[in-house]
């Protein structure tokens, strides 16, 4: 039986106290029916993690370990770029690649993104990432980036990025991942339609490796998930190796 | 620019004239906005497809190549038997597996199963095959068979069969698949809460391999889509390599 885990704020914590709000007060005892001495995980969501243990007063937990422990880093940092498909099906995205434990997602606009977010929007990422990340007992929450237009994404960096593109001879993600290991890397995909060729070529231009997710054709929601289970997959398989 | 798709029943086809039904009428003429002339790819959902033509007779289209083409069969097949997950969340599996190429589908009720779904469902989740098929440009609609209960399919196999367990420390799937190439490979996923101690007992017994999928925790929906992901890279992998 794991702990039930909750995403905190660093400033609900004062010395070894833990200041509910009302929305954890209401999931904790009316959702769940925690009790008095019933003890749950507080995460910061940077990879810090309190053992707490409700108090008699519905507002307050206390911290049973002092100080907080830290998770270790993962062994590969993986950001997403991907452009923004239509509608709402970004919110998929955005849980999907939390569980599979994206480091960083940063949303694109690309010449054919139709989607222009409002920060509401942006919000609601967060939101969707941070309850995705307590469930599948994430030890950190991936930041979400402001939407940024393509081009001003393709800055020379020594970093290894891929860039998914379909219908196209390139090699697939798999064996360039597997060829070396990377401590960090980037893989970007399209939208609906693809990128445009200019953006393709904007993009080798700057660096990144073309690479192909297999012969079928991905919708841009599912895109995403297949190549972080790849690229996930691949990092784990090198830190056994080594 | 690829053809339009679309799937039709054998029946629909006489000689070389394919009778289009209204639905198919509607959605070629009103939603595609399709004229006479305009052309399309027909798919029977087992690997056959006709270039065919519309006629000034909305009803009607003519195949322009004479007999079928046969796509060939994938390098690997892959059946994906799944615990069926709460709600209507088997619709996302059952669509991003198909994008992926699964070959079959096997709904399955575990003891951790709350759904116990209907006649109507299966039919549902067959029009969402053909569907994603059509979107996704694989030539093969997968079939989904009747939901099973786990104990029932649980029948000695000569084929590689991997069991997927969470927080055990089993190999991952992808050490496993990359360590042999194999033409027919079965994946099995359990339910929200993972399987029960006895079934994964029973599994082993009847042959199954353990499996991880990695060091984090996935909801039930998307378990099958990182597994299959990984399974068809690594099959692709080894279709370059040999």
């Amino acid at each position: 039986m794991t702990l039930q885990r909750l995403v905190v704020d660093p400033i609900q914590m004062q010395a070894d106290q833990l200041h509910l709000t009302a929305e954890q007060q209401r999931y904790l005892h009316r959702v769940l029916r925690y009790r008095p001495g019933d003890r749950f995980m507080a995460l910061d969501g940077h990879g810090h993690q309190w053992l707490a243990e409700l108090t008699p007063d519905l507002a307050l937990a206390v911290v049973v370990s002092p100080g907080a422990s830290v998770v270790p880093a993962p062994q590969v940092d993986i950001t997403l770029m991907a452009a923004l498909p239509k509608g709402n099906s970004f919110d998929q995205v955005v849980r999907q690649a939390t569980e599979l434990g994206v480091s960083c997602i940063q949303p694109v606009i690309s010449d054919r993104t139709l989607l222009h977010p409002s920060p509401k929007r942006l919000d609601r990422w967060r939101r969707i990432a941070a309850e995705a990340m307590e469930q599948s007992e994430q030890p950190r929450v991936p930041p979400i980036l402001a939407p940024c237009p393509w081009s001003s994404l393709l800055i020379p960096s020594p970093e290894a990025r891929y860039l998914c593109v379909a219908r196209q001879d390139a090699p697939s993600l798999l064996a360039c991942l597997l060829q070396q290991s990377y401590r960090r890397i980037t893989i970007a995909i399209g939208p609906e339609g693809g990128w445009s060729p200019s953006e393709v070529e904007a993009a080798l231009v700057a660096g990144f490796q073309p690479v192909s997710l297999g012969n079928t054709v991905l919708r841009a929601v599912t895109a995403p998930v297949v190549a972080l289970a790849v690229a996930h997959a691949a990092a784990n398989l090198q830190a056994v190796d080594h």
